[in-house]
């Protein structure tokens, strides 16, 4: 199957960001959207068992990649902010797949505008809370505190790497903070109610045995059918946007990351065709 | 040790199959046969904890490979066949090694001469039941539909991926349908009873991360511990047969997979050794 | 830039052909066509300082690839020579870019019909003169035979692997044998006059340190300033069509064999782009 | 951070011990210290959430690596015993980081001097006590029995692969025999009391999965979460010195197993920092 | 040995520069410094047979790698520029090492204020003359041009990829430009007379047979052997400093490049180390 | 073909000698002849165009692997010497392959007892002619050395790596020294007359981008067909013994590595069998 690329307009829409500029051990996410749709051609079906649901029955398009200058940190930024808030005035629903985390911030800011009571779900194995690392404040290390910065609400899950700082500002600012494994959907229902849901999904979440193929590996993390249990759980949340994040493909010579980050596309991408 | 290829006979014999024709996305399972080969003569023990038994005290013997012809399907499954048809006329068990999955077709006809109520209890991430595949009635990707043509009654477990008219052939039509993870032995004895079995092991029902150098990795699977902790629960079956498919070993940059393809094989041999 | 991709017509068409069936050792070469378009977005130049010509300023277009049926050698053959008829009938020069070798067969068929006396240009590693490889009369190491059954004629150069008696049949029935190395261009315009060529270029003629992403690597080639220089000397041919064909990009984890493809490729292509 | 390498002094010492000679499957365990070293300054925290504790809080100093002869086996076991003699002797705590088992029997008889009832907690995935390997007495595959010969109690926990009579052997001989997994902690310390303990982590108790990079892979182990609950637990324990040995890092070309090498290192080193 | 990294001071000092930002196609130059240093222990000689001349009998110094902030591009080159003045205001010899091709822009920038008649000889696979790329000013691929804007004299030598723009500009504008190989030393001599020479050698000059871990690979290069004889004929200019950039050695899986590149690093170090 | 492994006997014996002990830098020669095995069966041709000669016409017998220790490196040796005595004894020409380059010592000193006025042809990128190396007088960085304290005159081309004292030692005491590039046959033929030769070629005499699967790497090296024309040279002298050495064969992921060591050790043995 070609479970993206084939239509280039839906009601959903993935939308690769290939931005990999502030990567501070592994670099190359910037290579993830190629080649999640170079193997999505051959290697995944459209049709999910865990949400018995088809993408090929969905309406959803692909918008390729945007183009971002290198090296230029708030130039690309801007792109991407632009690009989601023209989709969203089209009352698209979007999944940005990246590319490095900080492109979440450039998302979350489009979707802010048009869903003010939005809160985030980060689901991530670090912590992404540092105030500035090696000096600069905008970085795949702080992009959830400059996502706080602007006044977003959030949710932690799965985290298991960070400062001692950071650990404390979670367990004392996040609406929930559940750190080392995910919570059961229950518990994120009754912390969310109906508020509009934006998913930050860091691929490093899982363990690094699962998806070797990331920048910042990190030991102790959920397995793959974990994670895909806590997505099919997210169903009943009012999900109005989405990101996948941090994939390195080429980090990974197998070529299964590319595979466990296309499945999980196609797991956000159902849950984001949910009427 | 040297667990296989020592003897050149014995009652359970096993036989290389490196048939690697129809693999649709990452071909290489011909290369298996050699490389447990290899790696067996270093890495592997012959003594089974998991199953008290050693395969030096059993009596097993190595046939070596198969020479198949490249690009020719139906011949490659003639020469199979008979094969296994001339070892059972002398009354061995043969496990066969792949190769591709699409050999278990040629082995389960071969055995449904001598067993015509035979069971096929397929272990695999995948339900291999299309009818056809890129318009191919002979695939990797359809064998237990053709498995099923010839009349044998089939149990599946492991499965997470195929199409959902998969996933409803196989609920329908299976004695015994159990995706997702692996069963009780227990709840097998009683489908099967007395029935004599033959076990179709596709190693990519193993997590990718368990063992990354398989031709269609499917996130989402079991893990080594659980597969073996099935295996010993067969112990109780009336096995005759079996087959381990789908090792694609030089994917896998570190060797790893052959050594899992290497610990599953011994596993094998040893449930077919018991009286 | 994009320097296939980007047009879906042309007076030159590139055409993807993803046969990979009867590699007796590594097979792979499926991955060439997608491999070789997703690195050309970054990784070449449209501009070639070897003929001082651009394919920007040329009329090429992509057709993408085809599909075939895995396991059947003879549909996928029929396939692949039905359209290229098609496109030599519309008047286009047509580039195969493979895949495995055994695709010449169907190309220089349907070229066969358009210019019954062209001349076959082999540059390869290996003789692939066998009559039959493994019981099997059609194979990559069959497959300049088969074109010499269609009565086609047909120089070899940089040959340096084979049996003693395909070495034989080359000195006696090629036009031009030159094995070891590259030709003089004077030295093959003498022999080819005006006749049409077709071009055929199994990637493993280079040196495998040059590209060690191929099927059937053989020490002691030529280097890649070598075969470019070798190229640049076939412009004043009468090229009516060319193929591009053994890479298996996978086999070469740095990536690089695939740029070496992309480069051949573009050479190629602008070498069909003369008038 | 700069985890380790930053000091050259401390009350908890880390000693590269890059031993590498009596391998029998995969050599490289020498490239461990050196490659945990570079990824360290990027790679890990210096904060553990499992232990809640921070290296940097804490008086570690990194002595570098020794310099060992090679293909010497007891003249490098001589300069490791008199290097960690002469840290005890100056009231240090002394973490090896190796470089392959056989390094243990030199450091625990260094400790034996000062601590006369230690008990060894041996946590492998292999039993190591053949009482010769491949004809050699002093091996990675001998070096319990060795250590046993020393007169040393020991705890084996997580091994599932040796021979039957090294199963049988651990049954009868050890303190504890607990294999397959790993156990709780209250029960060591029901066993250990107040004991003196040196703790000898050989990395492949972890499934290759989470650890590819190994010399001796043996599938079925324990998650990484697991095994940092299971250290976790230790803190109770009377420990007194440790080593961290088997990394074979370059075997895993994702670099991912030198990170879980570096982040136990962290948590060995932290659990010795406790007063 | 220890090529580099024993001593801390010298009239010729290697500086790390670990710039890693604005690289298009394959980032990770990032990580040349510290695998370099790795591997200089154990692998390379510290007396060259070329030269005639041992490093440990010259007075060289290793100063470490610079820290540089991520995503920030012109805060990095302040920082490479102000410590490569720094030093040469204290009279040094400085090499630094890369780290992608930009920061020679700020290499030379410092040099420019000491010898402001330099020129710089650009050995390289590209031009690097564009006037943006991927539009932005500041990228590897118009780090030669930028150097043009600053009013430096310029000699290129091997490129073998660009735009027909640029070929045309080096043609117009160098001192000397020598494309596709390397010239006699003599020819160079004559050019530059007694000047003082900046070499910027960039190690993707060589072809990527040799080097394959480099950020931008392009087919044809010239070999080692020829480099280091072109860069032995050099002994003969006034080279006041130089850089070596563009290594990426994590593509190279063998390690291989980086062996390569400090055997170039060598060689560079002792050209400047000549009186 | 399987140019290897299908005799048992032969006037011309291959003897595999996995010896990986005084390894410095990358270990792993020891898989050496179980990987040239595994892919001479499909990889390799019998004929030699380069010496028009086939091995399927020859009397050739391999002997399998010897078992050594690991990590006593007198005791292997010694087994190593007992074999080669006892083939010699019996009349056969035996070619080592290894394996690292210290078994050349066992082998010549074998070889020294038969002809006692044997002349070593060391071709090799590395002097190896240290008197000890990290404190040990028997290493691969010795062995050439130690042959020499035998009384054995020898020859050195090739080499281009020692320290200064190496480069003299070998000027002053070989009876050819010829660093940096193959001689002409001639030449060597000259020196040596009709005395008996032996060969030991160390495979890192070729640059590293033809053989990256090497223990110690060395850029600058020769290319395959140079060492295959010079090997073709030697047809004219007395060759009695001969080894092939130092192949490290996992450290190239590409296989092709293995794909040279098979391809030189079909020319030498060829050139054995020559009358």
């Amino acid at each position: 199957m070609r479970f993206i690329g084939t239509k280039e307009d839906g009601r959903v829409v993935v939308l690769g960001v290939p931005l990999d500029v502030t990567t501070s051990f592994r670099p190359g996410t910037r290579f993830a959207p190629s080649e999640v749709r170079r193997i999505s051609f051959d290697a995944i079906e459209s049709y999910s068992p865990y949400l018995d649901a088809d993408i090929e029955e969905c309406d959803v398009g692909d918008l390729g990649d945007l183009e971002l200058p290198f090296g230029n940190v708030t130039g690309a930024l801007d792109i991407i902010e632009r690009e989601v808030s023209r989709l969203l005035e089209r009352g698209k629903r979007v999944v940005c797949f990246g590319g490095e985390h900080l492109l979440s911030l450039a998302a979350v800011k489009a979707h802010l505008d048009v869903y003010p009571d939005i809160v985030v779900l980060h689901v991530d194995a670090h912590t992404d809370l540092r105030d500035e690392y090696l000096g600069e404040r905008l970085s795949h290390a702080t992009v959830l505190r400059r996502i706080v910065d602007l006044g977003a609400d959030f949710c932690q899950v799965g985290v298991r790497s960070g400062t001692r700082e950071e650990f404390a500002f979670a367990s004392d600012r996040a609406l929930f903070f559940h750190p080392f494994s995910l919570p059961d959907a229950g518990r994120l229902s009754e912390v969310l109610g109906g508020r509009p849901v934006y998913l930050s999904l860091d691929v490093d979440v899982l363990d690094p045995s699962c998806c070797p193929g990331v920048g910042t590996p990190e030991p102790g993390g959920v397995m793959y059918s974990e994670l895909v249990g806590f997505l099919a759980g997210l169903s009943g949340l009012n999900l109005v946007g989405a990101d996948v994040v941090e994939l390195c493909p080429l980090v990974d010579s197998t070529g299964n990351s590319a595979v466990v980050g296309a499945s999980l596309l196609r797991e956000v991408i159902l849950l984001l065709c949910a009427p």
